[in-house]
């Protein structure tokens, strides 16, 4: 990603509103922003925080070129002064994010910034922008692992991906959420994500018959032999030619690739063919427009599968191809006085948590699982003790008193007034913490078909801050 | 887009295949590879191509840099020879392509490339997942500006887009077809796509109060002063806000935003206040979860919209966010001899046309709309006279006699042996030959539910070659 490029890939609303913050004589008072998300994608009972990496380069990087500012200039809208501004901007906010491979839920801060209003409202767009794509991919890629039950999964994606950072940063997003590899071979250069694959069906065209097509792949590659058997007959030609050529050649790796008709039955066969043959070390591959819905059929009907290629299903997350994601004011500070900011809305979910925040995860101490999730106003205390009381934030009737937790900060402090603390994990290290983590949520949460909704509450006094604005608010209408 | 670093951004298996190809000494034999596609997107009567123009750049850029050979190298699969061979690699085929703009249909070779097989296999990938990418989004756009019947449609996705390829380029796509505009800055200093946008909800919420955000912001931008008038509530105090202003400062560009509640009731409530207001000149926009379906029907409810900003469900083109092109293997020249390929399949769609092949459009030359698409081999004369035949490629007993049309060639040469020939419309003439076009299709196609299937048949001898290689195929089996 050259993110030197990015400072106009923004609406254009956050350069009217910056001109307009400097013009007004707000822009350095001090802002908290929240980026939270409201719903799950495919219903789903949780979801996975992708995208951290990318959001450090591109604040990192964050500048306005001279072309940028003659382009802004042209527009006729910004003021000299404010152009002068743009010229020496550099991102100064602190930031505090969950890590990514996270288990996140819908309602609680991923990511706080807090600095000068015209630059924590400026990086909206990229930052939702980030943070939306990854986080739908690696939610969907999890969706997927899961389904294949220790199966491999690769990313097979990058024809159908959105453009070239949908394939690459996808491909990475589909890792940490638990696939194996990808297709997509400059992800592994740049990204240190395996990178696999052997051939497409006009390889077995080109040559005089399959059976040519595959010795000459077999001899080329003994050590990354998997041989795509459909291109004619699976049965009669794709499998027999290839039984031929393992028998005659015996790579050290043997694996069939099928990519269209009904896996079921034809792994079956295929499994039966190839052990008949002696080919017991083979390997079945499958293709061919899966998602997490078919694979988990097609394993509980006995299909006999090694590993899968997700294609298009999971790099669009197709089922549902948005993630959500907002970034929404939560206080601002003036002459030292802070001030909670709250959007009001008739519809109850949409209303926001005021004032600058924590995030706490209680884990339970006897099962190591969690319990539910704490949002807290900055100055209060960690959770504690027995009997802890949670507040519902949407249904204020809905009270939770915990006890025997371990409580832990969800959050990391990313950028300490605009420099970078944090210590970015390997891409290695972000998927295994991501595998952990879901290994703490009960099965009750990852379900496909109605989960068990997590809690994520208010502490006491934010609770109160909460009802006291809306109250306020009520009576100036 | 920076292209230069795009090699490598191609799915592993293209490499493996050319080093085969390379080590078999089949590379320089000449190939013909057809893209297309085989269903339109949300059951739509047709597609929208788009894409043509970066894959231009990305084929004029196409070269390995030391750092691609370099990890090549690395991975142990590849021989020095073909290493040294990608050095200096070059794109040296022809290619042909539908302009950008163009309806297409089903089965149709979009775009044709032909040359040394090593090449014209290798850039498979990046050419689907440009044209994909962007014919989806393309498609799409049309789809809801059609769906607005002649108000505005503005692109407002960024956010939602699937990294920053999928924001910029899918901007591209949906201006080109039909959209107005976009929120994305850089898409205008880019592209030359008009990028607007005004303020968010946190820009009122800054402000002592939202009368006091209006007034600053009417001052700053009165030609472009479009108030969101839904942070606290839209008809008790953002609209009277918004009049309050609007007749204090009389602005000469006067608008409000719409970003939540019930579309139809809000926007009826709110020209009536307007119109009672004496600010018959203030225009509506409406945002929030739009699409084609919902834009129809707010529109047949009597719903008072000017003008409409569409996000997330454009730009990642929910309802269906897979463009499904395909890049198949259509001939092979040994020694000046040409052998036409093809893909057998149990599944009779998924069956190939074989042979190099050119695509006509017929118009009817009374009405000047379409009849039928007819794709031949490259040495039939184009379809003329009376009486001209034409067979269903799939359903081989249905065949259709056409009169009274003009024959156009679908598709330009764009490369010439590497060289590009093609002279690049500027995005406005793009923009205004796809509605053109889109005009001389008849209504049935343009339907939402269930349009008409548009022919896209073989003429006489191509539907011969294909009925001999099928034969041929099952007599060998």
């Amino acid at each position: 990603m050259n993110t030197q490029e990015y400072a106009l890939l923004t609406d254009f609303y956050e350069l009217t509103m910056a001109n307009g913050y400097f013009e007004s004589g707000v822009a350095e008072d001090i802002a908290s922003f929240d980026l939270f998300f409201r719903r799950v994608p495919d219903k789903g009972g949780f979801a996975i925080m992708a995208g951290l990496e990318q959001v450090i380069d591109y604040l990192e990087n964050l500048a306005f070129s001279e072309d940028d500012i003659a382009f802004l200039r042209g527009k006729g809208e910004f003021s000299d002064a404010f152009l002068r501004y743009l010229r020496h901007f550099r991102f100064s906010c602190d930031m505090w994010s969950v890590p990514e491979g996270t288990p996140v839920f819908p309602g609680e801060p991923i990511i706080t910034v807090r600095g000068p209003l015209i630059q924590a409202q400026f990086i909206e767009t990229m930052l939702l922008l980030l943070i939306n794509h990854q986080s739908l991919v690696a939610t969907k890629a999890n969706r997927i692992v899961r389904a294949a039950a220790g199966r491999g999964v690769m990313e097979f994606g990058t024809r159908r991906a959105h453009g070239s950072a949908s394939a690459e940063l996808g491909a990475r997003a589909a890792y940490i959420g638990g696939c194996v590899g990808t297709a997509c071979s400059v992800c592994e250069k740049d990204y240190g994500i395996p990178a696999l694959g052997t051939m497409a069906h006009s390889w077995v065209q080109v040559f005089s018959s399959e059976y040519e097509a595959f010795k000459t792949y077999a001899e080329l590659y003994p050590d990354n032999c998997t041989l795509l058997v459909d291109t004619y007959s699976t049965l009669k030609s794709g499998i027999p030619n290839a039984i031929r050529v393992f028998k005659e050649l015996d790579p050290p790796s043997k694996a069939i690739r099928i990519d269209s008709g009904d896996i079921t039955y034809l792994t079956k066969r295929a499994r039966v063919m190839l052990d008949e043959a002696g080919l017991t070390d083979c390997k079945i591959v499958v293709s061919n427009s899966l998602d997490e819905w078919l694979i988990r059929d097609v394993i509980l009907q006995g299909a006999k599968i090694d590993s899968f290629g997700v294609g298009e299903r999971l790099i669009t997350a197709a089922s549902e191809p948005v993630f959500g994601g907002v970034y929404k004011l939560a206080a601002v500070e003036t002459d030292g006085v802070l001030t909670p900011k709250m959007k009001i809305s008739e519809n109850v979910e949409k209303i926001t948590n005021p004032g600058f925040k924590c995030v706490y995860r209680l884990f339970d101490k006897t099962s190591g699982r969690v319990m539910a999730d704490v949002i807290t106003l900055d100055h209060e205390p960690a959770p504690t003790g027995d009997d802890y009381v949670i507040f519902d934030p949407a249904f204020t009737w809905k009270r939770k008193k915990l006890s025997n937790f371990t409580a832990v900060n969800l959050r990391k402090i990313i950028f300490d007034g605009g420099r970078c603390v944090y210590e970015r994990p390997a891409i290695d290290e972000i998927r295994s913490y991501c595998a952990g983590q879901v290994s703490t949520l009960w099965d009750e949460l990852t379900r496909f078909e109605n989960p068990q909704s997590y809690y994520v509450d208010l502490s006491d006094e934010l609770w109160r801050l909460r009802t006291e604005l809306i109250e306020q608010y009520n009576s100036e209408l």
